[in-house]
């Protein structure tokens, strides 16, 4: 059986909305930030990236969340969420994947882990990370709005694993201090998503004590 | 024809390299760095991201590296590096493209496009970034020396789009502050790479003035 290890708050929450709604037979195991398990020897073992998520398969222990979507997508999303099999197609998802993991997932961590990038006594620097997060993510959400939504999913009629990654992202909207409502189709989205039974229950899990 | 984006220096190189050595028929268009002409109007009309690389298709254009490369491997590659058909092994190569697109990329950037992450004017928050490539990169490699390289190329026997890419980024070693001698398996692969005409090819026109 796939299991799952995550982080509520984190992009974990993509991959583990994937997994239910591909209808695979999962288990999805919450890390505790209390402790910070998933610095811990016994995690490291799993990950010795020691970040979420974290995916053991029967072949081996996959991360990285647009190789963990990929896979899941190929193997499980015949029904839900089918990979496109035009190379082309599955490079343009899988590039708007990557923007999101290399440009907003990164810019919007600087606002509390900017230690990962200064030394971590330097609150003077790690204040002027924080202090960027908000133009920076509207930035990359108005590239999306723009330029990259097709609508009403991500890459146009088809749901796919672009959708869970980018609803993930536009959870952190007011956090990082960007208004949704200056967003209109990211906004819908992120409504549309919700409405999702799948997507709902794990949001629910995710928030849960 | 397949017509290629970049700015020398750049993680493009990687991009280059796998068009180089799959037989595509393809231009490479070099920009201009000194007058940042991947900032101007006409090249954010073929990427409004105004980063490089950009590939135009007969289909459309492709941006962000590991899409780039997974597209050119399954179009192109099937005599020099034809992409995994397991789906687990298409992700494994995929996830460790992501590590070095969302980790050691980002990292290598706080060196130089500090600016990206505080205000420009910033400069003590700048140079505090500076100060970190070093050790962030040395940790990012050990990882990669330690638990993902295979050996003699990243993903084990095969050579796969992950060498050219991983080779891009081990370029910047000396650059970053690192010592390539204290990672003998990636200065071993550097190496092998340049033996390949292809790899040597590349390197030559992007160092060309």
């Amino acid at each position: 059986m796939l299991k799952l290890y995550y982080n509520p708050g984190t992009i974990a929450l993509a991959s583990h909305i994937a997994l239910e709604e591909s209808g695979a037979d999962y288990e999805a195991k919450k890390l505790n930030p209390a402790i910070m398990e998933h610095t811990k020897p016994e995690y490291l073992a799993i990950n010795p990236k020691g970040r979420v998520p974290s995916l053991v398969t029967d072949r081996g222990i996959l991360t990285e969340t647009p190789a963990i979507l990929l896979y899941i997508a190929q193997v499980y999303g015949a029904s839900a969420f089918p990979p496109p099999e035009d190379p082309y197609d599955l490079a343009q998802l899988q590039s708007f994947n990557n923007y999101l993991c290399s440009t907003l997932h990164v810019n919007h961590a600087h606002r509390k882990r900017g230690r990962r990038w200064v030394d971590e006594q330097n609150t003077a620097a790690i204040k002027a990370m924080e202090i960027k997060v908000k133009s920076n993510m509207e930035e990359c959400f108005q590239m999306i709005e723009d330029e990259m939504f097709e609508g009403p999913w991500v890459m146009g009629p088809d749901y796919s694993i672009a959708d869970p990654y980018l609803f993930t992202i536009t959870q952190w909207m007011e956090g990082d201090g960007v208004d949704p409502a200056d967003f209109p189709k990211l906004l819908a989205h992120r409504k549309a998503m919700l409405a999702r039974p799948a997507v709902a229950r794990v949001v629910a899990e995710h928030a849960a004590k």
